[in-house]
């Protein structure tokens, strides 16, 4: 199932071989995995998403793993398949082991959870909460 | 904007009052803030949600502070205002700096895009994500 | 905050009162929500989505109190704040009790974080879930 | 497609046989479904979601039937393909009639179809449906 | 995977197949997609549903393939891969063109982007993006 | 509400200020709303950003007005008030009569709707929406 063919790689245009080419070499890896198969149809998109990626996902104050295990939280709650296994993947090969993979689990879970218990009572943020807190006397319950 | 009463100290039923004197001793402070004080109408739901989170929030493999981060992620796609504003309090309180900040929030953005991105063009997961790959041979592109 | 202005009685396109007059008569009463004004600038909208919800609203198989119950608890989900109000002041109107309000919350609750992790582990529906199963043997795990 | 293997009935852990055995034990059936299993490789978020969502759907103010009901109608508007699957069968094993079911459906569509309109519109929520509505004065529209 | 059989022409009941019958003269086209064979079990929200999808999706102000479009944008923001897939084929069908899918792909992903990065930072809406601005002096930042 | 200060022009780190004049030169106009003034304390995810954006909404195949409705779907689809305000402003500058807005508006709710029916009843998708189509016979209702 898919709106797109895979393109293989003597399937690609030459500004799409480029940023294979690129994905290759900054992974180490001749595996090109088929997010990129299927965006290569559209290189100037193909490009942005992988420059953005590369920027954002490059090592900075939070470890790969972590950054990675933040992706996979968001991509289980936007329900996006593929995203959890190739993040889920990719933070095992970064080093995650089962008991933080556990814990990040039960994490995304109880979020769910209190997310919504939060949306169901409307919930009014706490003053203590605000960064410009209204400056007009105690929390009125 | 509620649809329940926020309750005060002096309007708990001592079912409730036992949990929160639980949250401030844990916490060590006298703030239980609005999320707690409107599921305090039902103590049921108001001590097993507090377990709950005390027990996946707990130190583990995890840092406090990265769990924290993993909940503000979860929060912001599910849009959940409140939620984000509370651990956002929290992951600071614990230690996330404004550069993780920035590297969190960043993170979650280009999650958003590339979920959606994989969604719209119904990429098919790799075998090389499956923990359980099909033994029939190489992928087919 | 409002992409439109609210529309007040004498501000109606006579097909628009029309329709305001059989939300009126139908819910006897002369209160009509902001909804209906927002959408009372588009009256094909507006007759069509008032006809439908006539419709699926109706008594039924389903005590209209329930189907209010479910109607909040989609909007949970969807994060629609002003739904949520609305859908559950009409439960309590029509007899939803705090104890079955209290029961409402905690299974959107629970419902969101199994959901959740459900999705994250990738978990494979169970042949005995499906109405036409594969016929060729037992599950295999 | 998974991120972990599922559990067979001896490949579990001592702690998470205990807890399959509860499950067994409470439903009355030797039949444990993919969820659980999966769940399986981390014992305490096994045993602690087991236990909440026993206590959550365990017979209250709410029949168990539209207890399960108001799951599918969560499952749904998350997008949990195993949970529409198993609380749609369990609904059904436990009353939900086909007509039952037509209107939940057509119920969750609606809530869809004016949740979406609602947000997009940005409607203010009407006093009416405010817990504590503001003192001073009418509606101003 | 369904939670109901998909009916095939000689299951449907009188009423359906009147709607079936409608379906086929509109599109002029024999062929009628599972998606009405799924809702053909319940005829009242079949028979509304596509009601409302003739009107709504009629040559008005907007293109048809704008329409589908817009139609696949929602769909793939609430993660319908069926309905993804439909509407892409239609769009096709009604003349998108390969560079318009690509425009409307990474324009969905960057809204996804920006709707999350601001959700995340809480971003109080502008003064000069409201319909009914306050009057009360400039933006206080 | 929001989790951190909105800078004024003041305010600017070197760098954001480059992209502010950036944003003000390619706008033609001195105003810079919020989102920018909450992004603009890294300066690294605000120029990553802007750039995407000018690239994403440049003219096209699409017509810019076409674009920001696209855009409005998405953020509806998502539940972020700020950008459906922003991005509805920006479709009426670019064009947008209040005909197409009504048509935007039914058609987002309309997809809501059918997307969740679709997801309730699991419904497969049809081979004549596939790319690739698998060769082995008719579909089997």
């Amino acid at each position: 199932m898919a709106t797109v063919k895979l393109l293989a790689d003597d399937e690609l245009s030459p500004e799409a071989r480029v940023i294979f080419d690129d994905i290759r070499r900054t992974r180490q890896s001749d595996f090109v995995n088929n997010f990129w198969r299927a965006l290569a149809h559209d290189p100037k998109t193909l490009g942005r998403t992988w420059d953005s990626l590369k920027q954002v996902m490059a090592p900075g104050a939070l470890e790969p793993k972590v950054k990675e295990m933040l992706y996979v939280a968001v991509s289980i709650a936007h329900g996006c398949s593929y995203c959890i296994h190739s993040h889920t993947a990719s933070a095992r090969a970064k080093g995650m082991t089962d008991q933080e993979y556990a814990e990040l689990i039960a994490i995304v879970g109880m979020a769910a959870e209190t997310n919504r218990l939060v949306t169901a009572l409307g919930v009014a943020v706490d003053d203590a909460f605000l960064v410009d807190p209204p400056k007009s006397g105690p929390q009125d319950f």
